[in-house]
């Protein structure tokens, strides 16, 4: 079985990247019409992938999965719809490929242009959600990358039945529909072994938790981008407008807790501290929030010691830790050494400290009064996003077709040789 | 031992990331300062850094180095001036860090920045020339990032006295000077914790032979550019001007076969090949460069024949391997099954082949009737370069200080919650 699983891959990772040149060069019309007919194929077959998803869905039953992952897992009519749905919203972005990003002419009299093209073959490794598989997919084919997925094996049923939906609508192009492929196998040794296609597969996307990306960083000989933890702060400073900051610290915690751009800490200056405490106390209690505050906030307000390691958790939950600081510097710091670089915010209406605040704080978005739930790609208007990149390398923050797209240089010359 | 190295690149790297933040936030006049004060110190002690040098040179003396690898070594006045003269024209750049990639206002009136900013501490592993030790701290002082430094062992003495000229620049300036380091001792195993410095080392750049770069890619935790082989090809199209074919193949292969950029490989389309193959082979024969063909190519001239290695090897020698082809879609697929993906050319005066050629072959740097041996960030125009990036995340091809460089959000708000 494990000789199976890697000529399984390997042939897999061949085809794949023999095919992605065929993607790579469509034109942009044809990759929409692609789209758009993989978004009538959902509609077509939803009651096929309605049952496959009852399949997958009985076994999480079986297996005491919980009721949030059965949620996670569950796919229905409106569900299916909204695949179809972000796959025209997909073809309907702008194509990024053969974009010229600059051009210019050098000394030699050579017109040198740097031109946006795919980055290859994409690994994409999660866990979660079914249609993660239809976004990807559609992320990849609007980006002229081939695709290769792995998904979660609670799920394998519903990826098959929307993998085979999605394979169905090459009919209608002239494009080589080897450039999508999803890993059907659920042995687990099917993971590492992508994680060796070097030269084959080009780029690993993993998204899931911790123990998955951890596994992926250590192993892969392949570049990873990281889809990690976002431990989120907001930071009130002295002279905030203290309504802002108990709304913006509302909604930045309690609209979705579940997401890696809701805060889980709220840095407060000293002399805003008395007044912004109580209030802030009150919206949380009203919300079932439970709040962990240092010694100087409990001078405050009544609220449970926060420990070393509530500093650095992301709870994804009701909970926030609050801590008093003394400066703004005291809040830069803390956040550049505790925080994990994804979305922090300050509320203030002095100049020099937002400007401050976004230039040093070290992190993929820096806010001056705004709610860090913002950072998403749809929102900042980069169209769908594959998620949101904790790394600094390559794409940093929400990655959209764009990020899922490298250049070369195009040179033209006359005849040149260099002397 | 083991222990005293384990503990000693953790307390440099965690120096260096905290001081980074120092460089990271300096204004371009400051940093400009510093690298001009780095080229004084140079000047001012040109002597101490040559008895450092020589010490270096009586050991590859007596450990038996080739003569190839003593020129590299070597340090004189003229070399010590012309690493001064680069740090000064690293100054004369324009700074890539707070340059606003691109801005936009998205719909809820949130206004939204892409701005350059440096990527944080760079590890650069080298093996090379001591001179890599001025050029690589100029260019991460130019884009604001911390840099930790690795050289070979055989080059240590000269590292160090570099190292401690450049570091006594910053006495000029308020720039913290723990943002750079070398590593000072030659335990091999130094390289080894370097690459698990996650978090606190933020890209690793390998400059090296093959193990070098094998080493690295299969060991780090910390993303790699790698700057590998080229395998570089000319395609002689059969509408080409044979003339300047046989001028562009001769520059490209003798007028420096040593680097990346020099072409490996002449692929010619079999109408074409009875014209400049004999022609090519008299030009080769004059500047004595072994040429290997196919059974194609030794029907037209006489030369060894080609194995099956030779269509994958880097000579860096005066070696070329010659293959006739039948068309220009048996070039393209040869060229991206073969090649290196590092900078491959046409010579063509046919319109749809130049742009079917630049379009489908996969590499760094597509060249239209030119000589291979452009590929390089000086003669781009981007300035100084760290070196030629193989890869394709991030940064591909001639890599300047703008490819030192990733991006954050800086997103400006006046009270705005996510509904």
């Amino acid at each position: 079985m494990q000789t199976d699983v890697v000529s399984y891959v390997r042939d897999m990772a061949q085809r794949v990247k023999r095919a992605s040149y065929s993607i790579g060069k469509a034109s942009s019309r044809e990759k929409d019409r692609l789209l758009r007919a993989m978004a009538k194929a959902l509609r077509e077959r939803m009651q096929e992938i309605i049952s496959a998803n009852r399949k997958d869905m009985q076994w999480a039953e079986e297996n005491g999965l919980s009721q949030a992952m059965k949620d996670r897992l569950l796919l229905n009519e409106r569900r299916i719809e909204a695949m179809a749905v972000s796959l025209e919203e997909i073809a309907n972005l702008k194509d990024p490929v053969g974009e010229v990003i600059s051009a210019w002419r050098n000394k030699d009299d050579l017109w040198i242009h740097k031109v946006r093209v795919p980055i290859g073959v994409i690994g994409i490794i999660y866990e979660s959600r079914p249609n993660v598989t239809s976004d990807c997919i559609g992320l990849c084919v609007k980006s002229g990358n081939g695709a290769i997925l792995r998904g979660g094996k609670e799920a394998i049923n519903s990826n098959m039945a929307i993998y085979s939906a999605l394979k169905s609508a090459f009919k209608e192009v002239d494009i080589d529909p080897d450039c999508i492929a999803l890993i059907e196998t659920t042995d687990r040794s099917a993971v590492g072994e992508m994680l060796k296609q070097v030269g084959l597969i080009d780029l690993i996307i993993p998204r899931g938790g911790e123990g998955l990306i951890r596994f992926v960083t250590e192993n892969s000989l392949i570049p990873v981008i990281k889809h990690y933890k976002g431990v989120c702060h907001e930071y009130v400073d002295r002279s905030a407008d203290v309504e802002m900051a108990v709304r913006i610290c509302e909604n930045a915690k309690v609209q979705r807790p579940g997401v890696c751009n809701a805060i889980e800490k709220i840095l407060v200056h000293e002399d805003v501290a008395p007044t912004f405490l109580p209030k802030m106390a009150e919206v949380y209690k009203k919300h079932g929030v439970e709040v962990r505050g240092c010694e100087r906030t409990r001078q405050i307000i009544d609220c449970k010691p926060a420990s070393e390691e509530d500093w650095y958790e992301e709870y994804l939950d009701l909970i926030i830790a609050i801590k008093v600081v003394s400066s703004l510097d005291e809040a830069i710091d803390w956040i550049n050494e505790h925080g994990s670089h994804h979305s922090d915010g300050i509320i203030t209406s002095d100049y020099e400290s937002g400007l401050r605040f976004v230039r040093e704080v070290d992190s993929a978005a820096v806010y001056v009064n705004a709610s860090t739930r913002f950072t998403d790609g749809g929102v900042f208007g980069l169209g769908a996003e594959i998620g949101i990149s904790t790394d600094r390398l390559h794409a940093r923050g929400p990655m959209g077709v764009e990020e899922l797209t490298t250049y070369k240089y195009v040179v033209f010359g006359e005849g040149q040789i260099r002397q």
